[in-house]
């Protein structure tokens, strides 16, 4: 692996830059022995120039070409299982589950993007048919297609080093688009992400595709990434991780001279709404559905549940006993880095000044367990910014009198990229609607909201803050038409238009264009 | 008409402003008598009061409603065709047949969007079926649906009184994606906009639609539109006009809280390329066209064509000659304004610095005949703001010694609404392709670019400047999507989904949700 430390400037190794960083073990807060190698501006800049030609080569290759590249990719995964494993937990803490888990999922993501390809159903073909007939003018044929936007910058995220990381659903979506991509890597898992670009790289280069549809950039400070989103070659970019950072990725877009569409998926505190209704039929069930949700791997998820608006009843002190019942009898778990655990004590110090402790988590080094806290709907209304994420686990009940008062709470609400409503009749859920929508992308009936399934009709992106472009999401085969634009063909020849293949009863278009688009 | 003069405040007729103005005949370059009132600061704070409250209630209007209404403005219009038609003409100066053309579009239009809504196209309803089976962990059911996003700020356009203002496009999408919306006038043409705005409301009213659905505001500044986009209220704004004015809002916009979208249509030269075998074959008639393309309504289109790439060859002086005997031959046309034929005689006296004069087109008050000018390839590769908009009748010839210094004059095009190409042959089309999908967002094959079909398959939106985001379009169907977001149901009762529609073989679903919903 002579490529530890290094960044891949396409098929090239390079590691010419000044700046060294190390990854570290959270688990000991110990520093692995490789040293990283910020990338150095010139190299920023060679990765620019390739992300571009490549772009302009791999637009011109064959949509099926594209669709072996992208499925070949999934295959090197899978032969490369252990090694990719193995380091996403020495970096993450994370345990070997959740390891198993993201890592197929990255592997099927790259079949799934392939598959929105392949069916026609990335490339949104509208046909209008010419009327030469019509009068007073005769009517043109028009054809309308998606092209890939131009190279894409994607950061990886800290709490996903495989799934929205080098190996991603941004990555994924944006070459499935038919763009070349520079990822950023996350300096909390540089080995996992620069062994994830040499599986790429090396599925590309057995399939010929062109020098530079992946560049892979080392960085530990921010000048990496803004010297990317502000290069003017760069037309979209894709970002998960907080309100702060995505905001200040967009402040550095609104100073470039062409505007760029960032897709920053933010922060959500993913509120969960139980009516009386359901505590009097459900309480243990939810409880224990609920507890799970926030305990899993340290409620280290953007769709983690942090807030809790109940409707008081005759079971509530038996629903809280439960969760706290669930929070002290789990183990500790290890957050993903000393930076995100220091965060997570910040703000569970903030947080307490504003709320009732009814279990403090007990913590360790970068161990914690879940804090539950509580607060009444008016104090909530009198301090909304309790509605803060705390990224990591922590649950603040917010106790409601009845359901108007728990309705006008979520009124007050920011932007999310889920609700959960827990509700037993239709009476209910249709009185909680208009609330529910006006405030998320994803709404759960009687569930939570961890667990997003990565499927044709998922919506992950929500109301900002949650995310910065609420149109769009990051999951979902949807999340290709992102590095997208449609253009449409007037008064084409016929034969450019061939090879028809079928998606969900509609027809679609394999191959729009011969000769350079085959 | 006691509304003339003054704003539509929802339902309420409103002027308490302090600055006054007038609109012009650009034919005489008098004011018309009646005052029109800018809507003073306390005014646009109704408007948004008002919209806000009126889009609360109209999102949960049923389908069919929102449908009725729609069509029902349609209706309207056709039984007030004469007072339109006779206050656009003398607003803008444009002729009969055109007011015509257009007021048949604003009529079609709001018919249209209303079909794209019935059809469950604008929906856009995704399903994934539960699968309650799946190991390890059970599949839910994911519907997704688009909801609209909110009170939407639509600009009026100077250049169409009808089809991009109060009566226009997106006005209609806005309408039609199940947003509440307040139009800014067009300081141009305040009495036919506001005639428009009041058949709108008479219509709402009729249909019980909420009051505030559509609010109608006058000003003559940019205050009232500061006002309007900077408001944490307006989840989206429409604008339809130059470069700097889509420029300038988005600036204020970013100064925002909360980022929303711009959907600026903005400036575009247009380019036609002719290839020496489509001059060879077909010089008269491609003369003819283009001629008749620039010439029409003296070239204040978005699309009229500014820029002709053409290969030398025996044909060109006769080619020229044409031209200039069809610029030289043609009526002098009134411009839309005293203020946009400054503008036009600015740029022009700009331009003819860097281009050698053909054709000096005469001119007289607002009157104009087009100019024709010629500059080389190698000239326009080192001064490419040759390419920079006349808002206009002007066209610039840029003569290239082949087919390879065409394309590489093209390279350096901005982005741009359309392009087009003469060409004889699959293969000319094929070596053309990439560049002309690199810098536009229609391209038209031996056509010209006036003319937008308003269609399923439209795409009336290109790469930067040309818009502000190329991922959208102002006409055609997928206008509605600007105005709307997805938002995915998981888990959620089967009753919640019912009477299904059939579209394009596909079945999607009118009624989402019953109970407020319907």
């Amino acid at each position: 692996m002579n490529f530890l430390g290094k960044n891949h400037i396409g098929y090239q190794i390079s590691a010419f830059g000044d700046r060294i960083f190390f990854g570290i073990d959270p688990r000991n807060n110990q520093p692995f022995e490789t040293p990283f190698r910020q990338a150095s501006p010139e190299e920023v800049d060679e990765a620019l120039a390739k992300s571009q030609e490549a772009f302009e080569a791999y637009r011109l290759i064959s949509v099926e070409k594209r669709v072996q590249f992208l499925k070949a990719i999934s295959e090197k995964l899978k032969a490369n299982k252990e090694l990719l494993i193995q380091w996403f937990c020495a970096e993450s803490g994370l345990p070997r589950d959740r390891a198993e888990t993201e890592y197929a999922r990255s592997c099927f993501q790259f079949e799934f993007y392939a598959k929105a390809v392949e069916t026609g159903y990335a490339l949104e073909i509208k046909i209008d048919e010419a009327d030469p007939e019509r009068k007073p003018a005769p009517k043109p044929s028009l054809t309308k297609i998606n092209i890939p936007v131009g190279p894409v910058v994607v950061f990886g995220a800290s709490n996903f080093p495989f799934a929205y990381s080098t190996l991603g659903g941004d990555v994924a979506s944006a070459l499935a688009a038919g763009c070349s991509v520079i990822v950023k890597a996350h300096a909390m898992h540089p080995h996992t992400s620069s062994i994830s670009a040499h599986f790429i790289l090396e599925t590309a280069k057995e399939h010929d595709m062109p020098d530079g549809i992946l560049c892979h950039l080392l960085a530990e400070d921010f000048t990496v990434g803004q010297k990317l989103v502000q290069d003017p070659r760069v037309k979209a970019v894709g970002f998960t991780g907080s309100i702060g950072g995505g905001m200040a990725l967009q402040r550095l877009i609104d100073e470039r001279k062409e505007p760029i569409s960032l897709y920053a998926e933010m922060g959500s505190s993913n509120p969960v709404a139980v009516t009386k209704s359901a505590l009097d039929k459900r309480a243990a069930e939810i409880a224990r559905q609920l507890a799970a949700s926030v305990l899993l791997n340290a409620g280290q998820f953007c769709t983690s549940p942090g807030l809790l608006f109940i409707e008081e009843g005759a079971n509530l002190n038996f629903f809280k006993q439960e969760l706290i019942n669930a929070f002290s009898g789990s183990e500790l778990q290890c957050m993903l880095h000393p930076g995100i655990s220091k965060r997570y004590f910040e703000r569970v110090k903030e947080h307490a000044a504003l709320v009732t402790v009814l279990y403090e988590g007990k913590h360790e080094g970068n161990f914690i367990q879940p804090t539950l806290a509580e607060t009444t709907a008016e104090h909530f209304m009198k301090h909304p910014q309790i509605q803060e994420e705390i990224f990591g686990s922590y649950l603040t009940i917010v106790k409601c009198s009845d359901e108007v008062e728990l309705r006008m709470c979520m009124q007050l609400l920011q932007g999310q990229l889920t609700n959960s409503l827990y509700a037993e009749t239709d009476e209910e859920i249709n009185r909680f609607l208009p609330v529910l929508t006006a405030k998320s992308g994803r709404i759960i009936f009687n569930g939570v909201p961890t667990g997003v399934e990565v499927s044709f009709a998922q919506q992950h992106g929500g109301p900002f803050p949650s995310s910065l472009n609420s149109y769009f999401t990051s999951v979902g085969w949807d999340a290709i038409k992102r590095f997208q634009r449609p253009v449409t063909f007037q008064n084409f020849p016929e034969n450019f238009i061939s090879k028809k293949v079928e998606f969900n009863g509609n027809t679609h278009f394999l191959h729009f264009l011969n000769g350079k688009y085959e």
